[in-house]
């Protein structure tokens, strides 16, 4: 028995901020860590070419991705790392799996679902705005997970259902021809808390409100000081579970700095200084990545090589998967 | 300025019969032999893989429609002759063009709104027993179509909205990145005039009156005494253009056969006559062909070699095609 493979893939959408890194990079890249099993990751540029089309930004946001993951420290000799447009394979398990697809199965995917629902409250035809890529993508999720016979993959609640289209497709094609594909599980990844951005509402792009991972030290400084703080006076005593800046804090500290730091709020300190500590910590915690990312990003051709090298192991999985398809199809 | 390509697809379904000979093939072969063009010709097995799901039919479909065609002539040294599932590239632009492929478009496609409409009429869900390559498969056409730079599609009448959805893709594809897609024309084949069946209906698989194209001397001359005549004594003068018989004679015979056939229906000729004759006609034009196809069914090699044969010309074509889009989106 082999170990069992599992699977993350990773949608480039553009340069990460310090909560992608704290809610999703910092997870993924511990679990890949665990022994006993392949773990592969993959930059789906696949599905970002949904709605992303221009080929400078298609291009930028590969990149910036796959060189956050490798600057934070994604081993690209222990897990397999590619891209999913250097792997050919998934796209022709795509059109056989198609034909393995209920329609109503895709009728019923959720974010398909809350477009429809969204365009009908406007009065729209029920389909405006979707393309076909958007309205098949559970497809080439499956295919994602199937074609690597992936055991597991490490998913958020809001994607539980992908896995089951994915086992469902399997099904279909496994009673049709023979046990073909493995059948994945998921398993749902702890919560992080929500991290908090310079407003203190939820870190996001779509608030306008973040610090992005690899922003230079002098920016970085300039952001974190913008944190939105209340007007409490520097001596009078402050609740740290309360706060944007020690909830930062905490994610980039050392234990024993996080306790101090937490006695600084009980005996008081004034916002300024914290925010100086804060800067300090992250700084030092994202040096060596930060200048490993813009490394990555003015050298294209390594960030190429590896991926390929990555693209190189996935294909001779994908291959045997496929083969076995089309033998099975009877190609 | 290159000669024009001109594309077809060829759907296999099962052994052919004498009216897809005279309706679909036999016109379909002079067409590949016009000078300044370069004809493409497919067996589209992904299509068929929308309904086939048994590997043994799968693969004889395929091998059958092949030897077909190479029988009755088809020069795969002039003509790009190719299989769909040697062709990968096929499915990378697939998913490519899905994701410029409006969702209202597919859900006006006839063959899609036949099923819905019937769906509907049967009080059932409207998508039942729709798989999503039969949903999809017009984006599937239009790549057939756009992959090969094709200018020129002979279509019958009912598959014009194909080459609409194509150009409308095409043209989506074009809009975003520039030119990179020729838009496709199509034309209307000449409708030939209904083949006639065993019992005198239009000849057809699903009335389960055809006569196969390469049946056997003693099969074929079986078949052809049980075509229904009328009880027009011998001597009686008969007229050819209701006679089933005549009909098929006029395909096989030559002119100076048919002008005699002609006049013995006018002086009186009995219908047992009529019969051996049209058999000796059509059994001395398909002996050679019949022969063929059976060689080719018995060496599959050999049937393999020419399909890769043409399978590595339409990928050089393939190949500039997709490596200008994935230059395009960014890849």
């Amino acid at each position: 028995m082999n170990a069992p493979n599992v699977l993350t893939g990773i949608k480039p959408t553009g340069q990460p901020h310090l909560a992608n890194y704290i809610a999703a990079i910092k997870p993924a890249l511990e679990l890949a860590q665990q022994p006993n099993q392949q773990a592969l990751y993959f930059v789906a540029n696949y599905h970002a070419l949904i709605s992303v089309h221009d080929p400078e930004v298609f291009r930028n946001y590969t990149n910036e991705v796959a060189a956050t993951w490798l600057a934070l420290g994604l081993d690209p000799d222990k897990v397999i790392f590619y891209r999913q447009t250097d792997v050919p394979e998934i796209l022709e398990l795509y059109w056989v799996l198609s034909c393995f697809t209920p329609k109503g199965l895709m009728n019923r995917a959720h974010a398909y679902k809350a477009i429809v629902d969204k365009n009908a409250e406007e009065g729209l035809d029920v389909d405006t705005g979707v393309n076909m890529g958007l309205y098949t993508y559970p497809i080439l999720m499956a295919v994602d997970i199937l074609l690597f016979q992936t055991d597991l993959v490490p998913v958020g609640k809001d994607q539980i259902q992908h896995i089951e289209i994915a086992r469902d497709i399997a099904d279909n094609f496994n009673r049709t021809y023979g046990e073909t594909f493995r059948l994945p599980k998921y398993f749902v990844k702890e919560e992080t808390a929500v991290v908090p951005g310079l407003d203190g509402r939820k870190m996001s792009k779509s608030y306008g409100n973040t610090i992005p991972l690899f922003a230079s030290s002098k920016e970085l400084r300039k952001l974190i000081m913008k944190i939105k703080t209340d007007s409490t006076p520097p001596e009078a005593p402050k609740d740290p579970e309360t706060s944007t800046l020690f909830t930062l804090y905490r994610e980039f500290a050392t234990p024993q700095q996080v306790e101090e730091m937490k006695r600084k709020y009980q005996t008081g300190i004034g916002w300024g200084q914290v925010k100086q500590e804060l800067f300090e910590v992250i700084d030092e915690a994202l040096r060596e990545p930060r200048e490993k990312y813009h490394a990555y990003l003015e050298q294209p051709e390594e960030l190429n090589r590896i991926l390929e090298q990555g693209a190189k192991r996935a294909r001779e999985i994908a291959r045997k998967t496929l083969q076995d398809v089309r033998n099975r199809i009877g190609c």
